[in-house]
């Protein structure tokens, strides 16, 4: 028995509400001893913690700093060590790629393909506006193939997200990519034989783009790496019985909670566009992931005052989601940023919950040094999520 | 995906150099309400708490008190539960032998055999001195076999150790040894087909001891228990990309640091040896291991005057090891000695890391009460190693 048998077996649907603020890469360092959240002039997330209990959570296991898929992956109450994301996936997540079940996506290059051989595997770095233009040429143009549907999105410069969707498609397949310059562009091959079908169609994609290509000056041809299947992953719904859903802006996001079986709510990029999307839809979920993403972003600039603003920034939107009365609140971080590493981090998380059964401790401030002192202790962000079911009364009893 | 995967995956090879400070056996129990830390003038280690983040580490499990062998696998980032090390390792290790990945060892015992019968399992428990004449005189004398080498180390009393080395030798071997008087002694025989070699050499290494022995009037015989190879475990090279080095006087542990892949300075009795080693090895190594014994050894005996002693005859060199500017600092023991149980016990290790990634907690002195409130929490020894990785920024990404 683990805990994704336990949520399966008891976890139930019941009308209480829960709310994940995810300030991402929140947790810092000190610079002249106090850290970015220590800081912070933040009445309102200090008045949670004074509210609620308090502890600090690994991402993954004490020392690893994760990526931001095994982070959010650990909040959500999946292992981050067990469940792990292609990159072909995370590509199309990055761009904001529609990633479903009966899809392969894998990473691209435009490349220039002269007198059968790869003269340039980035087609001259093509500029992105041209990179958009082609795509659209290409996704209007390349040839209907009965039950597949194929499309293509534009990165940046020379760079795409190849998308092909059919039933049964398998990712077991090579890269189509001589890696080299002066060789042939080399087909895929399948590598188990259960990968025959989409390794055909991927090959005639190849050769469809090469045919509708064939007059560019540059980008004539297309290189296709890390091949990536949907991961075979749990919804949120079937492991929690929940109604999740996630406010966020940034594709990554986005991507990695559709995956999980969440209802995407689209936001503009303002910090009162998240709390407006999550009025809006207040009535129609059960759970609401809440993206906040500046304060990782300052962090990574290495931004010190810049990351206490982003903090600041926030904290007087708190008011507004406690007045839609949420059940169980946890404000908390994917992973730590601090300003003084400009990069993700091994720091545990600051970790708060408000809620009717969250009891109290002596923790009246929200930062690293208060949170580690918290009732809640040191633990690996993996419990999030049974702690929010719990509080919320959304798990029965285990054994008699 | 666990710790071990992780490390091979993750670790880099830097500049940065970690020192993990050993004090065996520190963590103990109150007398008159103060444990022998709390008891210890220490200025210098109570400095480093304050200046660093603290907690607590069980070796293995809550509850679970062990040898050194187990605890100082976990200390090292070794899974004490996956990782065990054999009786016959343990004793060649802890007298003083030398074990490399071609050798076989076993404990033996000399033994007095009259008419085909052991009469004496211990040959009547000759004198240590007598044992180590013996052993000399086996040594020169046993015939030389092609391929093979043999040699006996001496013990106390009746005991020795007996290493083969050659190539391709299994430990699954039974016991050469009838157990009881009275009977014949019994030759080993081989558990697997792989160990029919070893089988062979081993008994006629016996029949070559009774030879050359013929005419001792006590110790004419030999018989042999706990086989064990050097066991199949990964380097800290192969692990963590690190170039080690262990700087400590005892057999058993330069044996274990020596089984780990760590270069093992001799260094003499005294305590200022350790530091001399330290500097004099500074530029060769990223990592140090430095053992220091008599806090485990006067728990050992019970004495807590004596260990609060040794614990403050440590301090004063720690700004001798802080002149060397380690990139990570770690101040901890493999396990609890306190003097009111006179052996090791379960109690946890306080902990200390400073680093300039290492934040702060609000700690001030070096104890098990302190420690026991730090931003560390309690953890199990085992993340010691990612902890002092990921400060010596010596872990990359998991993830994207």
């Amino acid at each position: 028995m683990d805990w994704e048998e336990l949520a399966r077996e008891l976890s139930q649907q019941t009308d209480s509400k829960i709310v994940l603020l995810v300030m991402d890469g929140v947790g810092g360092l000190p610079a002249e001893g106090r850290s970015e959240l220590e800081a912070a002039r933040k009445p309102n997330l200090d008045a949670l913690a004074e509210a609620g209990i308090c502890g600090v959570a690994d991402p993954v296991l004490m020392g690893i700093t994760p990526g931001s898929g095994p982070a959010h992956l650990a909040l959500f109450g999946y292992d981050p060590l067990k469940f792990q994301l292609g990159r072909g996936i995370l590509e199309a997540l990055g761009s904001g790629v529609d990633v479903g079940r009966n899809d392969l996506v894998a990473r691209g290059n435009f490349a220039t393909v002269k007198g059968g051989l790869v003269v340039d595997r980035r087609a001259g770095r093509i500029p992105t506006e041209e990179n958009a233009r082609i795509c659209a040429y290409l996704n209007d143009h390349l040839p209907r193939r009965e039950g597949v549907e194929v499309r293509v999105f534009p990165g940046k410069e020379h760079r795409f997200v190849a998308r092909f969707t059919a039933e049964g498609l398998s990712d077991a397949l090579t890269d189509a990519d001589p890696q080299k310059e002066g060789q042939a562009p080399i087909p895929t091959t399948p590598l188990e034989p259960a990968a025959a079908k989409a390794s055909g169609i991927v090959n005639r994609f190849l050769g469809d783009v090469e045919a509708v290509l064939k007059d560019e000056p540059k980008a004539n041809a297309a290189l296709l790496r890390g091949f990536s299947k949907f991961p075979s992953i749990p919804t949120m719904q079937e492991l929690f019985k929940l109604r999740p859903a996630a406010v966020a802006n940034y594709p990554m996001y986005k991507g990695l909670a559709k995956l999980l079986g969440m209802e995407v709510i689209a936001v503009g990029a303002e910090t009162a566009d998240l709390f407006e999307a999550l009025e809006k839809n207040w009535d129609k979920h059960d759970f609401f992931y809440v993206h906040y993403k500046k304060t990782d972003s300052r962090g990574e600039d290495g931004d010190f005052a810049a990351k206490v603003a982003a903090i600041e920034a926030l904290d007087p939107f708190i008011p507004r989601l406690l007045a839609l009365k949420p059940d169980v609140l946890v404000v908390t971080s994917d992973h730590s940023t601090p300003s003084a590493l400009k990069a993700h981090s091994w720091h545990p998380n600051p970790f708060l919950i408000v809620a009717a059964t969250a009891g109290v401790d002596d923790v009246a401030a929200y930062n690293e040094r208060t949170c580690a002192k918290g009732y809640l202790g040191r633990f690996r962000s993996i419990s999030a999520m049974p702690l929010m079911l719990a509080h919320a009364l959304k798990l029965q009893k285990y054994g008699a």
